[in-house]
């Protein structure tokens, strides 16, 4: 006899991308950003260790919150903090989706999503892309008893976008709120902030792992309407978010200029790697984010995966069925690329 | 209309104890710890910011479970590791109890096991404490569709115990897991850490907040059986502990001689605190845990709590209906203690 509820013990459960604690990997497999945070969040790290630790954080993460209203240009109270983005993404799915309610999706894209839709007992229906990454109407045809819709914008493992426009014609369309998910839109061209005031069906989640370099801290936000913050607060634990990583966050938003500099770096190195890929046959995507798809219409991709980790090169291999496999690589240093290109030369 | 689950619109949302950001209150609302933590701790957290912060943490927290399970007398796999011990409450609700499903608990206790019911969409059925602390045997006697029962131990408000032999005959008696929410136990004689492997209903969770005096890090862990661990492994974030969390987790249950120091000291301000608030005429019960329930047989608390609140002294004001109200005072410093029992002594 089991002590658990059905839909755990019949979960595979969430597999993250291989984390190597030794070694000496370059790691291009989960997204992480190549080079070191602003050095104004170790200091700010250092000075929270020096206050102390014996006392409670603030639970709402007020510092940042202010600090993050003023760089998004929204108030404080339009923002919820969390232990990393998959903890906001935790929080609005248990507050909207009940056991046996249904979450929409599109395919293929984050896989988290689907096991945040099992723990609740709930449905995931997942309506696949267009061939060329856009999303169809059917995707608004949602069930009467969907209470959440999951959009990454820019997308994994495609890194590509739907503009704004399009976002928002596709919230109006549904009954339902719709979170976009712009882990990776400081890399992009455009992003849905500024459609957040215009309906309160679009809430925009955030994490600062990825273009603030910080994957280490688990520090992700929410920005939404101020009476679904309010809803939202009531679900997450009281102190969600440490002392450390309040401090770091809030040094790491305050410094855009470093933010600025990362990205243009990341995006200069983001051409080499999509170039480098199509000059070896790749049907590589152009890519808003900071990693990019590498489908290949004839050579087996799973061998070179695995010759990249004998090379102690880690990409993603990802496989969705009904859709075809590809590799997905991040966007390291022009180094860590030339490498990688160099190895998946040396065997195709 | 609401977008929000009926369960979360009704609920009140559970209220921490308050955490002022500014000014100069003495806090013992909270049960922090008044001293800071061991000195490896900053020094683990500045050598992590140093490895760098890009790269996510492991994901299991390998390093902290292999050192505390040394210091406990487990095995790495017995141990789940959780983003203060909230977390590990959430995760083992969320694995155990199902929408309609049952809680058990001892009144008046913990308040945030009734709201993690509630987010589940789950009953919670309390049942009283005895006058004296202790719990009849209608405890045991579970609705069927009972899937998990709390028990802190010691319990707070009011730091008593139950002898561990107690709680294996409970635990036997149950066709569900108890989880033992041991926050207070190494201020204590006992705990249960010795019955988790004569049963696989009892699991203990602990926290790094009260008595290694690390609030502000969020951590906390659960020690349970192995084929257990593994199913509550899928019900957490990927990456629910951060890395300077981590770090400094390890380096603090490293040093056991400091826990042992700091608990001689709390303990000794302890029995202090309830000599002082005897000779006031409080109904100080005897504390097993860092702080103490103050019932008084005849005066109103309330306005006591503003008194001390005006002075800048935080204590908890708690009222449990049908049951009664107390101040519960943390244990601080010597120092804080007196001035909290100078301005009772004025004001009575």
């Amino acid at each position: 006899m089991s002590y658990f509820r059905p839909e755990i013990e019949q979960m595979a459960g969430y597999v993250p991308g291989e984390q190597p604690q030794g070694g000496k990997f370059i790691k291009l497999n989960t997204n992480e950003n190549p080079y070191p945070a602003s050095a104004a969040v170790g200091r700010a790290i250092t000075a929270s260790i020096e206050r102390g630790l014996a006392k409670y954080p603030d639970p709402l993460a007020t510092g940042f919150r202010r600090r993050a209203g003023e760089v998004l240009g929204v108030g404080p109270d339009w923002i919820l903090c969390g232990n990393g983005s998959d903890d906001i993404l935790t929080i609005v799915t248990r507050a909207l989706v009940g056991a046996g309610e249904c979450l929409r999706l599109p395919y293929p894209s984050y896989i988290l999503y689907r096991t945040l839709a099992q723990l609740q007992g709930a449905r995931s229906e997942e309506i696949r892309f267009q061939a060329n990454w856009s999303l169809a109407d059917d995707f608004t045809q949602v069930s009467r008893d969907t209470k959440l819709v999951f959009l990454p914008n820019p997308n994994s493992p495609s890194g590509t976008v739907l503009p704004p426009e399009r976002i928002l014609e596709i919230a109006e369309r549904l009954p339902c709120p719709l979170l976009v998910d712009e882990a990776y839109s400081d890399f992009a061209d455009a992003n849905c902030l500024s459609l957040i005031a215009k309906s309160d069906k679009i809430m925009v989640s955030r994490t600062l792992s990825k273009s603030y370099a910080l994957a280490g801290l688990r520090f992700g936000f929410l920005v939404a309407q101020p009476h679904l913050i309010e809803q939202f607060t009531k679900v997450k634990d009281s102190y969600n978010v440490d002392a450390l990583s309040i401090a770091g966050a809030t040094a790491a938003i305050d410094d855009q200029a470093w933010l600025r500099e990362n990205v243009a770096k990341v995006r200069k190195t983001r051409d080499r790697l999509t170039a480098g890929m199509r000059a070896l046959g790749f049907a590589s995507v152009d890519s808003e984010a900071n990693f990019v798809w590498n489908p290949h219409p004839e050579i087996p991709l799973k061998p070179l995966y695995e010759h990249l980790k004998a090379a102690q090169i880690l990409v993603r291999y990802m496989d969705y069925p009904g859709w075809g496999d590809g590799l997905r690589i991040s966007v390291g240093t022009d180094e860590q690329i030339d490498a990688c290109l160099a190895v998946l030369k040396s065997k195709m």
